[in-house]
């Protein structure tokens, strides 16, 4: 593991964990699934991301931290609605039940809706330690990133492809959004508060985020559940359309290589940068 | 009907046409679930409020209907997921079938998701209207209102009040979330964007948020489904708590007739709240 990597991980869990406790409604019959959900261990890859390019923009720590606990609670609450059997109907997440198993499909679906809530108010409790208007561009971009233009968008088009197989130019909409856009959306947010712009970073974490995706193609094909915490060869049993079904295995994984090769290239010897190219492409989780 | 309310309500609907008109995402697989729930025929009393406080507070009419829009989006977002067959499992809302029962429960899932989102990135969109500390005050009371200390809560209570009967204590912090907190919400918004409180318009907005929810539990009880748009009696079908399940139909009707009182004192002989009060109370839908 990459020192960088660890400690920012460790700062972007400790700072969800007293997001959850310094939360007004822990007397909520909703907290419960609130926190279970947003607690529950995680890569944190979207928070320590924005930690890491904030610092590299000269983004002042305090600036980029309510930003990655709220890009993981985005995070978290679109797991725990993609879990919801309406969704991919998964009982187990990282190892632990899911939301709904624990808590009722209802109380998951509230959980879900208050946990994306609640990533807007968190940076509206700490939005004195901002210039205003870099702040509100920085919501701005976050917002959308995680929209129907965004996330959620690409959400909708893996639905479809599970009635046909997608095109590979729908299967690329589809993972620039559902997974793309909130990998991207750290380095945009970064930008916004550092008012700077940096096209290396914007085009490394394209490449990522395309990568991160059809790496989780090959692992529900060729992973191990004990380590995903998840069953695998779900997508084949729903008929998705992934990486691995439009161009099989070995195509899959070219294009894998490919897009790590573009990303290291953008990521300009940043030890940082570089290791993380190798952690998304090597992980098996 | 009341000429002001007419006037706004008018606006506020040809304003959400726009909104969705005017949406990056109009080719999205979203967007037919999304503007089918958004666009729905409603009586927008939180859009209309919102209006008629930022009037009476002297925030001009551009700086108050992004925030209009935004809450009638949020109540939107609320129905449709409030009809999922993990909570109400409702098939029709306003004489129309649901979302879901028209797009699927997952596209109305991710619809749902994705028009909250766009409550956030619509009031973005609008951001250079406004003094910068100001805007975010009132996105700040917004969210609030909506999350788990406020809308989304009161939901979660209402699901527990299916497995046992609530308190009256319980009952009403139910109702004061679920309903009262988006009714509240048009005067806190109003109150951010003047930098101005006004205590009577805050206790009016209380006592209507109450006054219409009991009318909500009465007209469940003795309304007309073919006015009201959709099934009655599931109350008592789903052994909700309500106030006429704990108190009994006469005193529910008192209790809402006094709230009515109290809201209409607070009103202070203006005559569109006045109004606004009688319509509640009087409304057979």
């Amino acid at each position: 593991m990459n020192k960088e990597f660890l400690d920012k991980k460790q700062l972007v869990d400790h700072r969800i964990e007293i997001a959850m406790e310094s939360a007004s409604f822990k007397d909520s019959p909703l907290y419960p699934a609130i926190n279970y959900a947003v607690t529950a261990p995680g890569k944190r890859i979207r928070g320590v991301l924005t930690l890491a390019f904030c610092k590299r923009l000269s983004v002042p720590l305090e600036e980029a931290i309510p930003f990655a606990v709220a890009l993981e609670l985005i995070h978290a609450y679109s797991l725990v609605h993609d879990d919801l059997p309406e969704m991919d109907n998964d009982d187990y997440r990282r190892g632990l039940p899911t939301c709904h198993k624990k808590f009722g499909n209802a109380m998951a679906l509230l959980a879900g809706d208050a946990i994306l809530n609640y990533s807007i108010e968190y940076i509206l409790k700490n939005r004195k330690l901002y210039q205003p208007n870099r702040l509100l561009n920085a919501i701005d971009v976050l917002y959308s990133s995680s929209g129907a233009e965004g996330m959620l968008g690409g959400q909708a088009i893996d639905k479809i492809g599970e009635t046909r197989l997608l095109s590979l130019d729908e299967l690329l909409e589809l993972h620039n959004k559902k997974t793309g856009a909130l990998l991207l959306a750290p380095i945009l947010i970064a930008s916004a508060l550092a008012d700077e712009k940096n096209e290396n970073y914007v085009n490394y974490s394209k490449h990522i985020g395309l990568a991160f995706q059809i790496k989780d193609d090959i692992l529900d094909v060729e992973g191990s559940s004990e380590k995903l915490g998840k069953k695998i060869g779900k997508d084949a049993e729903e008929n998705k359309s992934t990486f691995v079904s439009i161009m099989g295995l070995d195509s899959a994984k070219n294009y894998l290589r490919n897009e790590l090769l573009l990303a290291e290239k953008e990521a300009e010897n940043d030890p940082f940068l570089v290791w993380l190219v190798q952690y998304i492409g090597g992980r098996d989780h």
